[in-house]
């Protein structure tokens, strides 16, 4: 089938970019020796996340437990649970996951390890555990101090559960200029300390798992990282465009649109709107558009409807008809993907895969 | 089962609230001598498509052929498809749901009518065309003047469609205060000048139809109206009630979700972000958060992630622990319903209903 023959809107993915961005990533991780283990919340695809690992991948990483009940079908050897999970009966869900893989759990507080110590000896099993810390981005994770020494010393404290070592989140830093590298180096600093405040109470930590997207190629500066896990790269997006990270030609998926209506001067309409592309923002400057047309990078997609989109094509130097083909490079990739049921791999003009987005709309 | 049972996040909808909502809709349709034609794009269930049907509405609305081909499970005698349909295969599909109802189509260019006169003709069917206008939205929809009547005269000669009158969403008007109400006025003037030019060409419009939920309870101003289409009503959301066409006392909906970690001071973080609630802002003032939570009003969503939703609790008047249960209702019900695989009818505090929404994702 040809790209031209999909029924709108669609997601595609140009499958020689994607190659062309896990394997950079690959070989960035390897020659910095750094493990790499996606997050595959970006793509939510079990087939994709095999390609993740068939191209370098030592391992994956997901949020929630119906993520992980997705991706263990792409057969990880290590799989990282990098949110707390809380409750009984997800617990026993993620231990049935815990079966097939080796499980490692990222938390910040006591509360989810004892629950998870004991879910882990109802199914007789010894999970993995990373204690999160927070290196600037507020969100959860504890500070490197005496709160981070009791936490390891809670976890070790935990039957079948063994420390692990550390985990963080720099979502904060979202470029690669000189106040992004600053930010990195800080957030490296704040690794350092957390590391001697474990080292103090007695623990080493095999494991120091970090990094992002717009981090992704600068990771080196953490020294003490062992492994890396971004999600955007694969695919990247409008975001990553804008952090630097990224050039339009490293970015692998668009949505296929089609004008549906031209009936106000100097607009036109197209068949996505926020259940297609997501509401995201433009991080770097929010009031920029919902996404960039590649036929028309001058077209500005100015607002949202459910499923109409606005677009702005008065300094677009073309002109459109009602039935026209467009393709549009989301701000956010991940959060697009998941409103996706099915999204297409294209070779050039030709439809070369069709997947399911098996894990999107996995909640819980 | 309990609603504190369920795993979070977990949409769920008071079923009490809804049939409220539902009744006192058809109460108003009917005394105002109106036909109901709810937009199904908001709950994309085809049992509350049937509740609807069971409880006042004449028929059912629909945006895109993916919807359409679900809703016709609720059996509706009349669907509307509000959007324009392009494209032969699309309209094909269309055709298959068009031998099982009657159905409307909306378009506003002469284009998608030919295109749909040519599918109907090789389905052997006549399909209904409501001719859109623009009453000040500014999105799809012709301007009432010379253009309306050559559309109206294009669908007429084209076989196998009869123009059946006009359309019109009133989405610029979100509230009911006195700017409201001129706006719906000066609506209804569109109107009233769209059905002179028709008259003058020619054209009886046996369906005007019209209205969305904050202009619902007002739609009686516009005289000529015959049938309306609100689809946010049956649960009502956060931007509903900063209209003010509906109280707290009537949001059906809202999203349970577990407090995952506490490490922030003034903070906590709940298990659903983007991906939960959808990124939409509240419309009323864009920078406020983003939903309201129902045990804490005095707490601020400030923020979010993709599974991760920071709340500012510092003046919550609360201590929250991770763990607790919290009730938040969106800011848009109909992205976030769209994100969700399965959602639950609650009475009290028992799960009456899980229903799969069927029609989520449904974008083609």
């Amino acid at each position: 089938m040809k790209v031209t023959e999909l029924e709108t809107p669609a997601l595609i993915i140009d499958l020689d970019i994607l190659e062309r961005n896990l394997a950079r990533a690959a070989e960035y991780a390897r020659a910095n020796d750094l493990r790499l283990r996606p997050h595959t919340k970006t793509h939510k695809i079990p087939e994709l996340a095999r390609h993740q690992l068939l191209s370098g991948a030592a391992g994956l990483t997901v949020a929630k437990v119906g993520e992980a009940e997705v991706m263990i079908e792409a057969e990880p050897p290590e799989l990282l649970v990098a949110y707390p999970v809380i409750g009984r009966r997800k617990l026993e869900r993620l231990m049935a996951v815990g079966r097939r893989t080796r499980l490692m759990v990222a938390l910040d507080h006591l509360l989810p390890a004892r629950q998870l110590s004991d879910a882990a000896r109802a199914a007789r099993l010894t999970i993995g555990v990373l204690a999160e810390i927070d290196v600037g981005l507020g969100r959860v994770g504890v500070t490197p101090g005496p709160e981070l020494a009791q936490l390891a010393e809670g976890i070790a404290r935990l039957p079948h559960l063994t420390f692990e070592g550390l985990t963080f989140y720099p979502g904060h830093i979202r470029g690669v200029d000189e106040d992004a590298i600053r930010a990195l180096d800080q957030a490296g600093e704040r690794v350092r300390e957390a590391l001697a405040v474990l080292r103090r109470a007695g623990f080493e930590s095999r494991v120091v798992s970090g990094g992002s997207t717009p981090t992704l190629f600068h990771s080196h500066r953490v020294r003490d990282l062992t492994e890396v896990r971004p999600g955007t790269y694969i695919f990247n997006d409008r975001n990553t465009l804008a952090t630097g990270a990224c050039t339009l030609a490293d970015c692998a998926a668009s949505v296929l649109v089609t004008v549906v209506s031209t009936a106000r001067p100097g607009q036109i309409i197209i068949d996505g709107g926020s259940k297609t592309f997501s509401s995201d923002r433009h991080l770097a400057s929010p009031e920029a558009s919902f996404g960039y047309v590649v036929e028309a990078p001058d077209a500005v997609f100015t607002k949202m409807n459910e499923e109409h989109g606005y677009v702005d094509v008065r300094r677009a130097g073309r002109e459109f008809s009602i039935g026209d083909p467009l393709r549009v490079i989301p701000n956010h990739i991940c959060t697009a993907m998941n409103l996706h049921e099915t999204v297409y791999g294209i070779r050039g003009e030709q439809v070369a895969e069709i997947w399911r987005v098996e894990a999107r709309g996995k909640l819980q």
